[in-house]
């Protein structure tokens, strides 16, 4: 067994930590929690911009040939962490694992989003579902070969039909605003 | 503007650093990185476990309705920073956001595994990609609504045959281990 390696139940085990830090920022038309749509697909043709700290540009090369990609950021306004949530699409008590509620013991969030152009060290991006303002924490491509799954089972959210996960994954957001 | 915006070359902008703990530990039969095939589409059938510290159980309920699940985790053996790198299935340099290569600015890994069976805090998971070991930050569903898209363009991606990239991929895996 490895040196990180534990036994269930053993109380000794050795709980790590790591130290992430903010790499850009992520600037959306999105105030208010309670007017942010809950995931990318409910939040069609809302365009933010992705600006990744200067000295980061290197890193950002070839990623302009990508149609998508991963966000990865900190739920900076999500004080409390929950076990059991109640998801906006749902009306049952879920595990936080079972939802991608922010209210998660690491609070890491991920969105797909569709990227429009780049510019320097700015990625104009659509679809977008983040609060503004929002840490970013790492970007990763969308690789159909690798990302473009086939599930069998989506969990409680194949109990969701469509036209009610769209009118609650919008939550409040009005396009005037 | 808000509290953590900045404008771009503002050398004063504050750049916060965040702190994630363990959560689990993920168990493969992969020991060395060389051998260790780079996506979990170049794993198949690999099988491995996942081990949640007993006090997050709660967050695992419902988890088993999913076919795939996101496993997030800390590329723990990688010391190195890079923001160039020469991805395993290519032979040219390539900004190391547009890769999923472990030298990122936040270590930061994700995997889609299929999701087999789950006791109490352990989950049974295949298609494995992980070194043995590795530390666990977060769990997500895959979720056929949100997270199934149709890129048009995979980037540099696209320039690789499945052939290849399987070959490579793979690395240097061997199933009689």
């Amino acid at each position: 067994m490895r040196g990180v390696g534990c036994e269930i139940g053993d109380n000794d085990m050795k709980r790590r930590e790591y130290s992430f830090k903010q790499i850009g920022i992520i600037h959306t038309p999105h105030r208010a929690a309670s007017e942010t749509p809950v995931q990318p697909v409910f939040a069609k043709e809302i365009r933010g911009t992705v600006e990744v700290f200067p000295e980061y540009i290197d890193a950002m090369r070839d990623l302009d040939g990508f149609s998508y990609i991963y966000l990865f950021y900190y739920f900076d306004r999500t004080t409390q962490t929950r076990l059991k949530v109640k998801p906006y699409l749902d009306d049952k008590i879920r595990g936080v694992f079972a939802t991608r509620a922010p209210h998660r013991p690491n609070k890491i969030g991920m969105s797909v989003v569709r990227l429009l152009r780049m510019r320097k060290n700015i990625i104009e991006v659509e679809d977008i579902d983040i609060l503004d303002g929002t840490p970013l924490l790492d970007i990763k491509p969308y690789i159909a070969r690798f990302d473009v799954r086939r599930p069998v089972r989506s969990g409680w959210q194949d109990d969701i039909c469509d036209d009610i996960a769209g009118r609650r994954g919008r939550r409040d957001y009005k396009k005037e605003k």
